[in-house]
C-alpha cells in the first residue's frame, strides 16, 4: 500500500492518489475544528461498545485513555494534522491506533465515517447554538432596558422614509426586540431538530454488531436516535435550518443596523454611538464611521450566501452519502462564527446607545407628523375618514406653501378646510398628546411601552427557565 | 383632484400619477388573490368597531351586507378591478362605498392598508398552510404504505453512486419519509408564528380609536394580537420562514425525483412509472419520459429563487412600512402554489410506483455489495476491524481481476486472503442473510423496517388528532 | 389513442396522461408568449427546407401562409389555446395542420421540440435586449444631461454615510452613469452570446435530412448556427447571463434608489420628485412617498431570485434535454420585464429630479467636510501627510467641543494645533475651493465633471452608431 | 491616542476601540493575501508622485526600497501582522515608517485606503484570471483531443435520461468543450473590466495633489484611469461579474461532474476513472468512489454562495464607501481558488477517462435508439412526419411487449405497422448508420466531430495568440 494512500481504504486500489487529488479532497485542513466532538463520540461510542460486549471493559479503557491523551495534544497545539489522513477522524484513530496498539483499531467497529461526521456536526452546532443563545438574550434584555429607559422619548416615526407619525424611542426598540422574539423561537425549534443521534447508521444500512443506539443517545445528550440509518447520513437539514434561521437574523440585524447607520448621519443626528464601537479615516480626519453596524449589514451577505451554499449543495443529491457532503462545514462554522460574533458586537453597543432626545424631538415637530391626529379628530367630530383625510391632506398643502406645520396654524386658518375644527385641536396636535392616544396592546403609547417591556422581560425570564 | 390620482390620498398631491408610474405601483393584478382574505378581514374589523362603539350596529351591518355582496360579485368574475385604485384594498373600499353610500368610507378607521395588508397575507398564508399539510400527510400516508409493502424487497443501497451495500426497497422510501416527516414538524412550527394579529398596528404606531385587538384576533382565529405595531407593518419573517421550509421541502422532493429518474433509467431498471405520469417524445417515438419527476426537480430552483428574492428584499429596511414590502406576495404566491401542487404530483404518483424487483436484486448481488458483512465475519472471528478491512480490499481487487463476485469465490480463493474463513462464510454473504443482520433501530432488517413504518403510521396520526 | 394524450407522442402509450399531470406538466399558458418567434423560426425552417429539397415550393408557400394566419389569429385573441396539447409549438402546429391538412405535419421534419423552444428563446430575448437597450441609453442621456446642468452644484460627498467631502451633484449623477456604461458593455456582450442559432440540432444528435443550418441562421439574423448539437438543446447559459447583467444592473438601481428616498427625506432634503413619480398614504394625509424608488429597490430581489432559480435548474443536470428545463422561460420573463419597466421608470424619473441647491450647499459646510483640505494644505507646507492628519484631527475634536466647523474658527485658533496655518488657510477651507482643487480625471472638479460629461456623450453616440 | 486605537485616524476620539470591536473590523487576517499587490501599487503611486514632483527623487527611492524590504520579510514569513492596525495597507505602511523614518509617513500623500483597496484587488484579481485562463486552456485542449480520439466511439445519447439515439463519445465530450468555450469567453469580457485604474479616486472625490492618473495605470499595465472617483471607491462589479462567471463555470463542471458519477456506477460502466482520481470507503472495503466529480459538483453551492453573497453585500448601498465593502474579500478569494482548483483537477481528470466502449455501445443498442431513423425512413418513403411518428410508436409497443429491439424484428413483423417498410429498413437501424446520417454543423457524425474539434483546436489558439 502506498505511504500516500489512506490507510483506511487502501486495499483495493493499484495505485496512489494523486498528490494534487490528496489535498483537493482532504477536509482536515477545517474538520478539525471537531475534534472535540469527534472524541466526545468516540468515547460514547466505545461506552457503548463495551455495554454490549463487542468491546471488553479494558479495551474500552484503554480508548478512552488514548482519546483523552489526544484530546490534551490537541489542546496544547502538539497534535499532528496529516493530509494524506483525509479528516479528522482517521487522524485522530491513526495516532490512537500510534498509542494503544492494535485496540485502537477496534473502535471504528460498528460505525462508519458517514454516520461519524453527521454526529460530530451534530454534536458541535448543538453547543455553539447554546452559545448562541445565551448572547442572543443577552441582546435582548439590553433592548428591553433600553425601551424601558426611553419609553416616553418622542421621535418621528417612518413609513417610506418620510416622517408619519411620531412614537416613542423605546417603542421602537421593542420593535428590534420582538424581531429578535421570533430568531429565538426559530432558533430553539431548530435545536429540537439537531439533537438526534445518528451514530449507528453505519455506511448506510446500520450495522450487524449489536449495538444499543438508546444506550450512546443518552451518553451524549440526545434527544433519541434517528429512525433511518439512509437519511442519517445524508440529511443536513439541520445545517439548512439553522443557516435558514441565521439569514433571517442577519436581515434583521441588516435593518437595525442600517438604522443605526442613518441616525449617526450629520442629517438625522439622533444618536450618538460611544467612540469604542465607530473607527476614523485614514484620509478624512474628522470621520468618525460606525463600523460595527457597517459591517454587520455587510455580513447579511455572507450568511445568506452560505444558505444558498447548501441548499444548491444538497439539491437533486441520490441517497446516501455522497462526498458533496463534505463542502457542508465551512459554510455551517463560517454562519455560526458570524451569527455569534455579531450577536456578541450588537449586545455590546446597543446599552451605550445615546439618544439625542432634542433633536429626535426637533424632527419629530416637523413634516406634518400629526397629520393623522387631526384627521381622526375630524371623525370624532362626525366627518366621515375618507372625507377628513382629504380636508387634512388640503391643510398640509396648505402647510407646505406658506411654511407652517399643522400645530403653527392659526385657529382661522385651519377653519378655512373644516368649520367643524374648534380650539381644542391644538390638543391632538402635540407630540406628548399624539403618542398617549395610541394607547392599546401594541400601540406607541409610552404606559403601553412599559407593559410591553414587562411583559418581554417575563417571557425571556420564562424562556430561560424553561430552555 | 385628479380622476387617475387614487382617491384615497389625493389631497396633498398638486399634479396626477404619471400613467405608466400608475401602472408600474399598483398591485392589484396579483393582490386581488386576497380579496377573500380582506374581505374576512374587513367583517371582522368592522364586527370589532361596532363592538367597541365606533360604529353603530346598523352601520356595522351595512358594512358586512355590502362586503358580501361584494365577495359574491369577485366570485362570480363580475367585479371590475381598476389598476388606478392601486390595489385590492382600495378596489373593494371603493366598490363598498359606491354600494352602501359614506358609511363605507368609515370602515378604514383605525386601520392603514399596512396593517390591513399583513392581516391578509397572514389569513392567506395559514389558510393556504392548512391545505399543504393534507397533502403531505397524504404523501407521508402513501410511502408509509409502500414501505411497509415493500419491506422485503431488496436493492442495492449507494454511497457516492457506487454499489455499497444491499438494502431493502422499504427502508429507502422510508428514508424520504423522515425528510417529510421534518418538513411536516417545521410547516407547523412556522404556522404558529404567522398565526398572530396585526391589525391594530394602523400605519406603524397604533391608532386614536378605543380598538380592542384581542376581539379582532378571536374572531379572525388568530393565536394573540402582535405585540409591537412598528414591527408589525413591516415583519415579513411568516413568508421567508414558510419559503425556507418550502426550500428544503423540495430540495428534499428534488432528491427523490433525481432517484426517480435515475431508477426509471435503461441503465438501473429499478422501477416502472405508470404511463399517466410520463410524457412522450415529439420527434423520438420510443421514449416514456419520467416528466413529473423531472419537473419537480426544475421547481426546485424556482423555490430557492423565491427565498433569496424574499431575503434581498428584507435586507436593510428601514422601519416602518416601505413600498418595497409590496414584492412579497409574487414570490410567496409561487411557493405556496409550487408546493401544493408537487406534494400533489407526488402524493398520486408514489402509491403507483412499481418495483421492478428481480432487476434490483440481481444489482444487488453485483459490485460486492457484500464485503462489509465479510469484514464483519472477520471481526467476529477475531480480527481488528481495519485488518478485515484491508483483507476484504483484497478479496476484491481479486474479484476484479477475476470477474467474481464474493459469493462466487470458492472457500479456497478466500482462504488466499484469510485463514480464518470457513465454510460458514456463505451465509453472510447473502444478501438476505447481509439486511436481516442489520437489527436496530434504524436498521435495515425488514423487520425493523415494519417497526418504522408502524410507528411513522402511529406518529402521524398523533399530528392529525393535535394540528 | 386518447383524447387527453398530446397527439405528437400518444403511439407507444397505453393509457392517458393523468389530468392533473397534463396541467403540471404544459407549458402553454405561459409560453404562448414565445408564439411570434415560434412562428418567425418555423417560417425560416419551412423556407430553409424548400431550399434544400426536403420540401416542395408549394408546401413551403401553403405552410407560410398557414402560418401568417395563426400569427393574426394570436395577435386578435382568436386563438384557442390548448392546455393537452401542452405547449406553444404542439398547439401552432395542431392548427397549422388542422387549416392546411397533412402538410402541415411536414414542418417539424428534421427539428424537434427540444431545439426549436431553444431557437424560440433566443429570438425573444435578442428581441427584448434590443428594447432594453434603447431604455438604457435613454436613461444614461438623461443623466449626462443631469450632470452637465448640475456640473457646479456642491452637495457633501458621504462615506460610510457620513459627511466626508465637498462634491458636485453633477459629479454623483455621473457616478451613476459610470456603473450603467459597464451594464451596458455587458448587455451587449451578453447578446453576443444569445445571438447563435440551435436549430439542427434536433432532438439532440442533429438530423438525418440535409438541412443546412447557416441558411436557416442568416434567415434569422443568427450570427453562426451552434457548433454541438447536445449542447445546443441544453444550453441555457445565455439566460443565466442575461439575469446575472439584471442582477447587477438592478443593484445598481437599488443604489441609486436608496439615495433618492435618503435625499427626498425631511432629514436630507436633496431633491425634490415631481409628484407623477409619488403615491400617499390611504391614512397620513401629508404623505409623499417616493414609490417609485422604493420599488425599484425591492424588484433587485425579484431579479437576484430569478438568478439563483436558474443556476439551482441547471445544476448537475446531465446532457442533453431534460424536462426541467422548462422552468427556464418563467423566470427569464419577468427578469426581461422588471428590467425593462424598471430602466423606463429611471428614464421618466431622473430628468425629473430637481436639486434643492441651498439644503445640499448648507449640508456641505457643516460636518468638517474640508478637514481633508486643511491636512493637504499642511502637507503643502511641508507637514508629513500623517502628522497633518494627526493635527487636523485635535482641530475636529476643537471644534465638536466649541461648536464650530473649520471655517468658522478663528486663526488663532487653529494656531493652536500648528503654527504653520497663516491667513491663506481660509481659502482652502471654502466649499468652491474644495471642490475646485479636485481637478484630475475622475476628479469632482467642475471643470472635469463637464469634460466626463462629454467623453460620455461621445461614448454613447459611438455605442449606437457600432450596435 | 491610545495604543489601541489605530495610528491612522486617532487624533478626533476620545476612548479606544473596544477590543472585541478591533478584532471584529479588523480584516488583517485575511487582506493580507493582497500584501504583494499592495506593495506594487504603492512603489508605482511613489513613482508617479515623484514624476509629478510631489516626492523627491531620494524619497521615492527610499520608499521603494523600504518596500522591497517589506515584501522580503512577508516572502520569508517574518512580517509580524497586527489585528490593531486593521488592515494590509496600516500594517505595511506603519513597518515602511518605521523602516524610513518621516517620509515613509508620504506615501500616503493623495490616496486614501479606499482607491488603494480597490487597486489592490483590481491587481489581485486579474492576475488570477490569468492563472486561471491557463488552466482552462488546457482543460479544453485535452477535451478536444479525448473528443478526437473518440470521434467513432458510439454510445447512447439521452435525454430525460431515457435512451434517445445513439451518439459519438467524441461528440459528448465537445459538448462539454462548447460549455466552456463560453466560459472562456465571459472571463476575457470580465477581465476588460477588471484592468481599470482606481487609484487617484482617493477617499472619494479625488485629490488636491497634482497626480497623473495615466502614469499610474501604465506602471500598472492598467488600460486607463477610472471616469469617476465616486465609482472608483464604490464600485464591486468586477467581483460579481467574476463570482457570475465562476457560478456559471462550476455549474458546468457540476454537469460533467453528474455524467461522470453516473458514468462510473456499476449500472452504467461508461467509463474508468484512474484509481488515482478516486478514494475509498473506511468499511466498505470494496468501495472505489469517484470522490473528484462528487466534490467538484458539491463547490458549486459554494461558489452560487459567494454570488449571492457580493449581490446582497452590494444591494441599496449609498454611494461613496462603506465598511459593508469590506466583506468583498473573502468571496472573491476562495471563488478564485475553488474555480483554479476545479479546473485543475479537471484538466488532470479528463485526459484519464478510459471509455469501456463495448458497454457504451452495447447500451446504445438497447432501448429503441433508432427509433427516430426509422421515423426518417418513413418519411424519406413520403410518409407524413407525424404520421411515421406514430407508426414508429406502435412499434415500439410491440417491442416492449416482445421483447425485441427495432433491428431484432422481422420485416414481416414490422410490415405490420407499414408496409412502405422494405428490407432496406435495416441499414438505417444500425447503430453507425445512425450516427453517421447526422451530417451537418453540429451532427454527431464521426467526421463532424473531427472537424469540430479541428475548429475548436484552431479558435483555441486563435485565443492564446491574442489574449
Amino acid at each position: 500500500m502506498s505511504q500516500a494512500t489512506n490507510q483506511s481504504w487502501g486495499g483495493r486500489f493499484s495505485e496512489p492518489t494523486d498528490a494534487f487529488v490528496a489535498r483537493f479532497t482532504a477536509s482536515v485542513n477545517f474538520d478539525q475544528r471537531l475534534a472535540p466532538q469527534d472524541i466526545q463520540g468516540s468515547i460514547a461510542h466505545a461506552t457503548m461498545l463495551a455495554r454490549v460486549g463487542v468491546l471488553t471493559d479494558d479495551e474500552r479503557d484503554s480508548i478512552i485513555n488514548g482519546l483523552k491523551e489526544i484530546q490534551g495534544e490537541i489542546e496544547r497545539g502538539e497534535f499532528n494534522w496529516s493530509v494524506p489522513l483525509e479528516d479528522v477522524h482517521m487522524n485522530i484513530e491513526a495516532r490512537l491506533t500510534e498509542k494503544i496498539g492494535i485496540t485502537g483499531k477496534k473502535l471504528h467497529t460498528g460505525r462508519s465515517r458517514n454516520d461519524q461526521v453527521a454526529t460530530d456536526i451534530r454534536l458541535f452546532l448543538r453547543d455553539e447554538i447554546d452559545v448562541i443563545e445565551v448572547e442572543l438574550k443577552r441582546l435582548r434584555e439590553g433592548m428591553i432596558e433600553l425601551a424601558d429607559r426611553e419609553a416616553e422619548t418622542i421621535m418621528p416615526g417612518f413609513t417610506h422614509l418620510q416622517t408619519a407619525q411620531p412614537v416613542t424611542f423605546g417603542h421602537h426598540i421593542l420593535a428590534w426586540q420582538e424581531m429578535l422574539a421570533r430568531d429565538h423561537e426559530r432558533l430553539l425549534d431548530c435545536r429540537k431538530r439537531v439533537n438526534v443521534l445518528p451514530l449507528g447508521a453505519a455506511a448506510l444500512a446500520g450495522t450487524t454488531y449489536p449495538i444499543d443506539r438508546h444506550v450512546t443517545a443518552e451518553l451524549l445528550g440526545f434527544d433519541r436516535p434517528t429512525e433511518n440509518s439512509l437519511d442519517a447520513v445524508s440529511d443536513r437539514d439541520f445545517a439548512i435550518e439553522f443557516t435558514s434561521f441565521a439569514s433571517i437574523l442577519l436581515m434583521h440585524l441588516s435593518r437595525m443596523s442600517e438604522e443605526l447607520v442613518l441616525w449617526t448621519s450629520a442629517q438625522f443626528d439622533f444618536i450618538d454611538l460611544p467612540d469604542r464601537f465607530c473607527t476614523g479615516s485614514s484620509i478624512m480626519p474628522q470621520k468618525k464611521n460606525p463600523d460595527v453596524p457597517e459591517l454587520v449589514r455587510g455580513k447579511t451577505g455572507r450568511v445568506y450566501g452560505h444558505l444558498m451554499s447548501l441548499l444548491t449543495l444538497m439539491k437533486s443529491q441520490p441517497l446516501a452519502y455522497n462526498k458533496d457532503n463534505q463542502e457542508d462545514k465551512e459554510p455551517l462554522f463560517d454562519a455560526v462564527d458570524t451569527v455569534r460574533d455579531c450577536l456578541k458586537a450588537f449586545a455590546d453597543m446597543v446599552p451605550a446607545i445615546e439618544p439625542k432626545k432634542a433633536s429626535m424631538y426637533e424632527a419629530a415637530r416637523r413634516g406634518f407628523s400629526t397629520a393623522t391626529d387631526l384627521a381622526d379628530y375630524l371623525v370624532r367630530k362626525g366627518v366621515a375618514f375618507r372625507d377628513a383625510h382629504e380636508i387634512v391632506g388640503q391643510s398640509v398643502a396648505y402647510g407646505l406653501k406658506t411654511e407652517k406645520d399643522l400645530s403653527e396654524m392659526r385657529l382661522d386658518e385651519l377653519k378655512q378646510f373644516s368649520v367643524t375644527i374648534e380650539q381644542d385641536v391644538f390638543e391632538v396636535l402635540t407630540l406628548e398628546g399624539s403618542v398617549a392616544a395610541r394607547n392599546h396592546i401594541g400601540g406607541t403609547a409610552p404606559n403601553q411601552v412599559r407593559a410591553a417591556a414587562q411583559r418581554a422581560r417575563e417571557a425571556l425570564s420564562a424562556f430561560k427557565a424553561g430552555a
